[in-house]
């Protein structure tokens, strides 16, 4: 039995053919809000759809509308282009941070997604500014909302995730720990900013897309984001160390070569297992709280958490 | 008698002092909306501060309060901390822009605003992201404005402005220009995205803070801020063959020691001094037709292109 099918009374098909769908969705919107090819300057654009379009899991867009799916259901149905704004801003921001993050001068890596990065496919520079031209695309698709009146705080949601207190903040700590030995809870607190603000943001775009969530749901749903936030990056760990390059579609065991320390370097393997299990567990316990209309962030649960263990 | 006495009734000590003041609010404007130099990350919020505050005409937020001391003649006074806001936000994605300019991969200069730049002060890695972050803090700044259902319009107005089909994409086209020979037409564009468009955006986040102005009202501002954009640049390439490094603080003759096509190399000396005098001439009736108010925006049009002729 996998591990899908021991969540709700989704088949395992039911759910991967939702995440292919949702998958399909983002793309076609991101397809649509990044500007052709041949629109100038047409070098840069040409580099920020091949460093944005054909690939990623899209976990992000997905969290998205999964979330929105779940306000549906609390009877607070969203614009669906809305929803298309907000899951190409979060795609975007993760986009633009993966071009900067490859860079020589940051993990100088030359492989994202089983391609060569957008420094290697392109320049340096034309790379620099793919990231710049990306960040401010993801704000003006989030500003093009319909829900006119939340688009402040949505905005300001999607920027201090992305900020300095969150995702580059993160990285400024990751950076910052090359070669030294961190502590559980220091390594725990640069995952929580480096991948968890942005995961914790899209999760909260979904469900704020058409309406305010009651206190103790907003607290149910950041429990769960924070949860998954986590747990991806504990997940990533794991595979990092257990997976070669190809399966992976980036250089396997890189953290690990940079003398970055890791979940598993941190935790031993069987303590970063036990901590997936647990954070699986927490994200269970918080969709419990919420209610009708989960199913979707389950499987997205299951589907970070579950992909191994 | 100086060129500034020409405007207005203005006296030349009466506009240097609202410049001054202006100044003033802006850093006082930044100072706030920057996280503390002890916030964590600690290096990372350090070098966002040292990016951002003490030094920089502050032109972009000088536009802001200028324009908006035009729509509040017009009867539209906006909130202060509104304009606060669009001000930052327009001077944060202009440091950011900085900061990434200055990277080794893009013009490498050791020298801003006559201090080491970021990358050389801190490294190439914090500078990256001091970029990245204070881009989305521009973002979040200007989302925080009182005006809600204004802030969809201003935060587009800003992204576009700043992406890849304004100042990010200009920045493409400077780097491909590098050893060509543009033509005018071809230059001026370029300087009309890379500079132009973000002061453009400051005057119109300037007038629209409360109101939006009539059509015939937004056609002038945009044709006053085109003049000013244009002339800003062509100024700045006059300067820099006519200034030495320690006047500038920065390095002097860094285009043509690059071999970039400047407004000089392009239209020789004289051309570029007739130029700035011809779009001086059209801000100045772009004024002529907003009516009352518009003693600021003259002040800055003097500022920016009667520094020297």
């Amino acid at each position: 039995m996998s591990a899908l099918a021991a969540y709700d009374d989704m088949t395992p098909s039911d759910a991967e053919r939702w995440m292919q769908a949702m998958r399909d969705r983002a793309e076609a919107a991101l397809d649509r809000v990044l500007p052709g090819a041949d629109a100038s300057p047409p070098r840069l654009h040409a580099a920020m759809r091949y460093a944005t379009l054909g690939g990623g899991k899209r976990v992000r867009a997905m969290l998205v509308y999964a979330a929105a799916e779940w306000a549906a259901a609390a009877g607070a149905k969203a614009d669906e282009g809305d929803l298309d704004a907000a899951a190409s801003a979060v795609e975007l921001i993760h986009a633009y941070s993966l071009v900067h993050d490859d860079l020589p001068s940051m993990d100088d890596d030359d492989l994202r997604r089983g391609r060569p990065t957008v420094h290697v496919a392109y320049d340096e520079a034309t790379a620099l500014l793919v990231g710049d031209a990306l960040q401010a695309l993801a704000f003006e698709a989030l500003a093009g909302s319909s829900a006119v009146e939340r688009i402040g705080t949505r905005v300001a949601l999607l920027a201090h995730a992305s900020g300095s207190i969150g995702m580059a903040g993160g990285q400024a700590i990751d950076l910052d720990s090359v070669g030294k030995s961190l502590t559980w809870p220091e390594l725990e607190a640069m995952h929580r900013a480096k991948t968890g603000a942005l995961l914790r943001a899209s999760v909260l775009l979904g469900a704020t897309a058409a309406h305010t969530p009651a206190r103790r749901e907003s607290d149910a749903l950041d429990r769960y984001a924070a949860a998954v936030g986590l747990a991806f990056q504990v997940v990533d760990d794991i595979l990092d160390v257990e997976t070669d390059s190809a399966t992976l579609g980036k250089t396997a065991g890189k953290d690990a070569m940079n003398d970055k320390p890791t979940v598993v370097t941190t935790l031993g393997i069987d303590g970063a297992k036990a901590l997936a299990r647990r954070l699986r567990d927490d994200a269970d316990r918080a969709l419990d709280e919420l209610g009708n209309g989960v199913g979707r962030l389950r499987d997205l649960a299951a589907f970070v958490i579950g992909r191994s263990f």
